[in-house]
């Protein structure tokens, strides 16, 4: 019979992947709305964040009553401590997919330019990290978040080579300055959501296999595009 | 006389303090590395950058003893959980003192061009705003910490205005192209690091309120700037 910290622990998770799923959405949404030149999902991707942020406390305040109320130790407690961390990235993510749905709006409002790289491979595969990294943390698969952290080196590659690419077509048209550093900021936003779902797999390792292993693979200095 | 709990917690803030320390000094150094033109000084940031990464982690580790051992509740188990978040944060901003230090790497490999903006006044601004949310900590200070959160709002607009000034200079000066993205880099890079005394601040605000802060003040969208 489950005790009364395995029932909670078990609520806590199915937030924390609400959340995620939740999120998930924000982020497809935003990237649909850029596809669609949708200014109004944009909107309500970008108020849809707050929700998003209220549900983040609620999940912290959640682990600090459990924490006090159940004491846990060894791995219950590791994992209520990355659940903490995990809640902190996620959240992370969705004001990012704000911040690319802000980016949105400001095109929509503009002439459309012919996109200088191509945004949906690259958010496609932001989408797939997210979308590994927390299948990694429902299923407890270090398999997967090997994967993700794999990954996240050619996440950081395209990003560089955008920054290139998009500079080049600032020289090439100076006159879609404006339009084209909002695609610059768009594959940075990017690259951000890429290391998110990077913490978050590192933190599914570390649950797994008992030792914190982010810094590890880092490697400088990044030349452009950061 | 001092509990275990007590010495041990006390050992923990002194590490946290120290920290921070390194981290604002990691900050000052990537600023004046940037007023001498000095890129060995820049790449000793990035590279003094691995070695705040080890003491977070570190620091991770003995909150996590300290939860397992003493198993605090209330206030103490908040101050657990404060440190943890904050321990990020700090960390956070010295990865953003070493990415400012790669913009300086690559502005001291050209020639000099006039600075589009005033990068000192908007440094010195966020510098301060780094010392008051670890003197709020260190002192467990409500008023400086509400002086943080309320500094945010106006990098925030430095970041937006300098922005739009530095826009203005590559239609001027579009040969100076990568030069000047490298000036919005670093702009974006020090009202990131506010927004993590931000997050200090609140941590504090919520440490001593009993409640968490951040969320509450929150406005949407920012056009330009990011």
């Amino acid at each position: 019979m489950a005790t009364y910290f395995e029932i909670e622990l078990d609520r806590l998770k199915k937030k924390l992947i609400h959340l995620g799923t939740m999120v998930e959405e924000s982020l497809y949404r935003a990237i649909r709305a850029f596809a669609d030149r949708h200014e109004a999902e944009a909107i309500a991707v970008i108020e849809h964040d707050l929700n998003i942020d209220r549900m983040e406390v609620e999940l912290e305040e959640d682990c600090l009553k459990i924490l006090a109320l159940y004491q846990p130790v060894a791995r219950d407690l590791r994992m209520i401590v990355s659940v903490l961390k995990i809640n902190n990235d996620i959240e992370r993510i969705a004001d990012l997919a704000a911040n690319i749905a802000e980016r949105v709006v400001f095109l929509c409002r503009r002439e459309p330019i012919d996109p200088p790289y191509d945004v949906f491979d690259m958010a496609s595969n932001v989408q797939v990290m997210v979308r590994k990294s927390l299948d990694a943390l429902i299923e407890l698969r270090a398999d997967l978040a090997h994967e993700v952290c794999a990954t996240d080196d050619h996440i950081d590659q395209i990003n560089r080579e955008t920054y290139t690419i998009v500079t080049q077509a600032i020289q090439e048209n100076p006159e879609h300055l404006e339009m084209l550093l909002n695609y610059i900021s768009i594959s940075r936003y990017l690259e951000r959501i890429a290391d998110h779902a990077t913490n978050i797999a590192e933190d599914v390792i570390g649950l797994l296999e008992g030792e914190i292993v982010r810094h590890r693979l880092e490697e400088f200095p990044h030349e452009g595009g950061d």
